[in-house]
């Protein structure tokens, strides 16, 4: 078993509103920050994942993001694995 | 004037405790996922910018950090940028 560091990601779907993204892009704007013209806004979470190889570790991530960590429904992730 | 598509990962600093974390790892234990042994959780932004060059979104970025999106006491950034 080896240590690997699993990034993962998790956005909002690019169709639908995300109105956390809406609200900081406004305030962006109120601080003179005119030239932002969209923001949107997610989840970055770092595990430190023991496995036989990168390929275990990015399968285990990928089933812990259907489990738990990203909504199916209105979430997309993406997993990204290196050596810890 | 050109479109940049900027990513923003703020995390929390290393060497504080984070609660959101320990209690997804707990969840995660508790689904069977014992292979993980920690979980940080940070936030990842997207932004969309307008700027004459790359250095230049990424500055006009840092500084969108340094006064809104990121705690300074708390949070570290990162800021990638690429063309739009």
């Amino acid at each position: 078993m080896k240590a690997f560091r699993v990034e993962v990601r998790v956005m909002p779907r690019a169709t639908l509103l995300d109105p956390q993204g809406q609200a900081v892009e406004h305030a962006l704007h109120a601080l003179g920050f005119a030239e932002v013209t969209a923001v949107r806004i997610g989840k970055h979470l770092i595990l430190e994942v023991t496995a036989p190889s990168k390929d275990d570790a990015a399968a285990r991530a990928r089933a812990m993001c259907d489990r738990l960590l990203a909504n199916p429904v209105t979430e997309d992730y993406s997993v990204l694995v290196e050596a810890a």
